[in-house]
Parts: structure tokens; C-alpha cells; sequence
């Protein structure tokens, strides 16, 4: 028996943030462009920007900006304000990570009979 | 920006045990009666019976038995067992929402241009 862990950030009713987006972030983020990050993950590139368009309205910032300098080749990358979203996110998933395994043995490496 | 949690344990690679199989068993011992309790979370009756025969060989002890003494219209009850991996599991999802509080406010009050 194991335990098992979903984690999220929502705003309002509606959208949340979890692995799987942050996953499409740090893709990105490797690959320099969204429509090959979303093609990985077998997103369509259509829900992938809409996504992402919703996500800067809710957080009040921009995700994505287009490398500067370059030519109609140049990619996309984060913006500083979405790497700091994306490292915080990990950072509070990988601590509630580790307060799972901790609970988890807790109250079950009790004795069946107690 | 609020956090969000799913919690589960899992035997095996395949079956898992989260928030809506907990509500199941506590209906089952509220209504005293699998079909009622299924039908009121909107599975079917073989749907609710083939998960908890699942459940009871994964976990290597009965989760139903018979109130005893009673006549064909008799119900079902949690087994003591049943009601210890209830509590259980309670006692863990509880205190993983605690820490996922703590966690996210550890992670996120943190002033955004830090």
C-alpha cells in the first residue's frame, strides 16, 4: 500500500495549475517554442495557448515572451515572473511530497491490531 | 491563489482508495445498504460491489459484512477493519491538508519579487 499525491494552485472557481502544466512550462521552456512543447504532450497547440492565455489573465502576468533579437525563427522562453511561478510551485509540491511520505508512515506504520 | 489537494492510497499499480471510495463506505454505514449508498453517489450497484471486492483482496480483509440477527431485510455494516482503515485514512488526508496550508503559505507569502 502506497500513498498517492495531486497537487494544485487554482484561481477563482475554475483554473488550476498542476504537473501537468508545469510540465508544458518546463517544456517550453526546453524546446524554445509551444507548439513543439504542446505537440510532446500531445496537447493541441490551440488548448495549449489558451491555456497559457488564461493563466496570465488569472496571475496578473506574462508567461511567455519572444526571445529578443532574433528572427521570425526565434522561439519563445519564460519570462522571469513565470519561472519564479514555475520554481515555487515545484518547490511546494516536492515539500508536500516529502510531508506525505512522512504522514503516510505515521499513520499507518501503526500496528493493524491498535 | 489557493492550493488544492487529491490525496489516495494505491495497491498495487491499478487500484486506488481517495475521497470518493471513503464517502462510499461512510454511506454504506450510514444508509446500512450498498445499492442505497451507490445510487446516491451515482454508481451503479455493480460498479460499488466490484470496487469493494476489489478492495477487500487487495487489502487482504473483509470492508462488508451482515447485520447479524436480522431478517432478509437486514443491512450491511462496515467491518471493525473496514472502520480502522476508514479512520485511517481520515487521520491522513486531514493531516496532509494541514500541511499542504502550511506548505503553500510557507512557499507563496513570500513577496513576489523575491
Amino acid at each position: 500500500m502506497r500513498p498517492k499525491l495531486k497537487v494544485w494552485v487554482t484561481f477563482g472557481d475554475r483554473l488550476k495549475f498542476g504537473d501537468g502544466r508545469a510540465q508544458l512550462l518546463e517544456l517550453i521552456a526546453e524546446r524554445g517554442s509551444l507548439r513543439k512543447a504542446a505537440s510532446e504532450l500531445g496537447m493541441s497547440y490551440r488548448n495549449a495557448w489558451g491555456y497559457l492565455r488564461e493563466l496570465e489573465e488569472a496571475a496578473g502576468f506574462a508567461f511567455l515572451e519572444r526571445v529578443p533579437g532574433g528572427g521570425p525563427s526565434s522561439g519563445m522562453r519564460l519570462t522571469e515572473d513565470a519561472k519564479r511561478f514555475l520554481k515555487r510551485y515545484r518547490q511546494f509540491r516536492n515539500a508536500l511530497e516529502g510531508d506525505m511520505k512522512r504522514q503516510f508512515e505515521r499513520t499507518y506504520s501503526r500496528k493493524e491490531t491498535s
